[in-house]
């Protein structure tokens, strides 16, 4: 039996304490200053709010002013708080964490710098670290289709989990893993983090074709455009997959559960999709923004530190930013108040040139 | 200005007659025999029933008593009838064709053969035409998402057109592509062939999911099982790819518009998701088939002639069934009478092998 503690108490944070308890071990859901309802709700032997449902009994939630107590002699500790707060998240557990302790990634985003490299969250997490810790802290980052709502009532979820560490990897994947609850190691960790962040990006594009097929006129016999949903879809996993490589991860990566099953998942619902359609049906960035309420699209941030990080690789002669159109127009589109043109010979061009090249052999 | 000879007067044959008239080919569409009414309907300047919506009036209507005036003159001759009509289309059309024709299959299905070799449907139309003509007739196959309906109505769609013979392609890719029909040509024909038949027998399992929700019960947070969904699409991507190189065809191919934006499209809607959720519904096959009215759902012959040439294959040696789980089990549920039963341990096996050789490296 493990100590486990889950910081942030938001939708996936809290699903994952499911299968942990479920497996028996004692678990800790500490939320952060913004999780305060959350937690009342939780103390107060109600549902929590997030995920319409009771945590189980054997979860003990507790408020942020009681973290030292909420990560006492912790195994592992999840983060599971938005991709920009897990610097300082990380900062203020660091002085309550035993060596040997592992932290399981759950969020999902990306930082560029200006050297073109990426910084995934493990490393943001390990660099948050004190110098000297860092080497005892293992890092271990969740990757795959995996919607809370679902995981949290026990149905099917197959995810991969990344670590460096093939040991501490075994560990966790014995901790978590349930006969509903399937987990895949890979040695990948950027790999999967590239995915995990660009995968909502791309979302946005194929949301597009739904917005394009509620313009069409009623007297057309097709109502949707699901063939162009598809072809962007595939355009968005050959991209999806140039820029993993490009970045230093694996194609196997984008082609596995943490790549195009994570991208399948997100296409089906959800705020991407959601602001891609919008764009469809003829709106600016900023108007679709406003009608969703400000609500947080992670796929912005993540199409604007990949393009960031494409441009700067492309000044060095490692990448080519024409090999990226879908990227290109999501950037101009969300950035540059462009308007929505799918330009598909152009999307497919590096992919024609691809098969061209294989037609002359 | 080609002549282009459409048979078969069903939606996909009917829709491709869209933009060959846009482009300004002579068109003639010859239905069979199982297509009077339609052929009927469109002589009458009527609406063609499976479309919804009038032909162009440059292209004309034949029923199958003028086949040889239908093909008269024809530079092209597109295959639009069902598969299992394909080698006997041929014979038909075969006395009327000139030398240096090229053949467009829009046909998508598979024959196995003892051996373990599968005769695609090109296979299946040149060794249909008499020997001596054979080498003088270029067959070219289409592969991709491309919904009829969408077609006709001059949504974007983007296809591959495959043939090994990259003159004809070229030729052939220019008579075909428009503003909204865009083509990308490949020489993996085998590849396509197996991508586009393949596709609807997986896209049954990935209905599965969809039936499988419907019997959640109604207090569940979550009503959907989109985490599985994506799963499942997941290791169908991966099992098409390896089977597609079992066959001799190209892993790029499944990873492109042939193979995984085909099986995207597929699993939108139509009758193979459709029984593939009547099973997960918890019916029997014979069950969902009398429910769906004895409609043809494609992807059972598929799973049963691709499950029957891998195990040829294993009995060489040369493949291994166990690798290929979801093929399986569907194999099972679809002529064992086997209860749905997603075994997702044994489903993502090989990929977890796979991984864990990673992590040991």
């Amino acid at each position: 039996m493990a100590k486990v503690t889950v910081i942030g108490a938001g939708v996936m944070g809290s699903a994952l304490t499911i299968p942990l308890s479920d497996n028996g071990h004692r678990v800790a859901l500490c939320g952060t200053e913004f999780d305060r309802a959350i937690i009342e709700s939780c103390l107060a032997g109600r549902s929590h709010p997030g995920l319409g449902a009771r945590l189980p009994g054997s979860v003990q939630p507790f408020h942020i002013g009681d973290l030292e107590r909420a990560l006492m002699d912790a195994d592992i500790v999840v983060i599971g708080v938005i991709s920009r707060a897990v610097g300082k998240i990380t900062r203020k557990i660091a002085p309550f964490l035993s060596p040997g302790i592992t932290i399981v990634n759950a969020a999902k985003g990306l930082e560029e710098s200006a050297s073109g490299h990426l910084r995934t969250l493990p490393e943001i997490i390990a660099t948050s670290l004190p110098q000297g810790r860092r080497e005892h802290i293992a890092v271990v980052a969740i990757g795959g289709p995996s919607k809370a709502l679902e995981l949290a009532s026990r149905h099917v979820t197959c995810v991969v989990f990344a670590s460096e560490q093939s040991g501490r990897l075994d560990q966790c994947i014995e901790i978590f893993a349930t006969n509903y609850y399937h987990i895949w190691p890979t040695t990948d960790v950027l790999g999967v983090e590239v995915c995990a962040a660009i995968k909502n990006g791309f979302a946005i594009g194929v949301g597009i074709s739904d917005g394009l097929a509620e313009r069409i006129s009623p007297s057309s016999p097709a109502t949707t455009m699901d063939n162009l949903r598809s072809a962007v879809f595939n355009q968005a996993v050959y991209e999806m997959k140039a820029l993993t490589q490009a970045f230093g991860g694996r194609p196997e990566t984008v082609y596995g559960l943490a790549g195009l099953g994570d991208l399948y998942v997100t296409c089906r619902q959800g705020r991407n999709v959601t602001l891609g359609r919008l764009l469809g049906q003829g709106h600016s960035c900023a108007e679709a923004m406003e009608l969703m309420k400000g609500a947080t699209v992670e796929g912005i941030e993540a199409i604007r530190a990949v393009r960031k990080a494409i441009k700067a690789l492309e000044m060095k002669g490692e990448a080519k930013c024409d090999d990226f159109p879908l990227l290109n127009h999501l950037y101009s589109v969300l950035f540059e108040e462009a308007p929505v043109c799918l330009e598909i010979d152009k999307f497919f061009d590096s992919q024609r040139k691809q098969a061209m090249g294989k037609v002359t052999l």
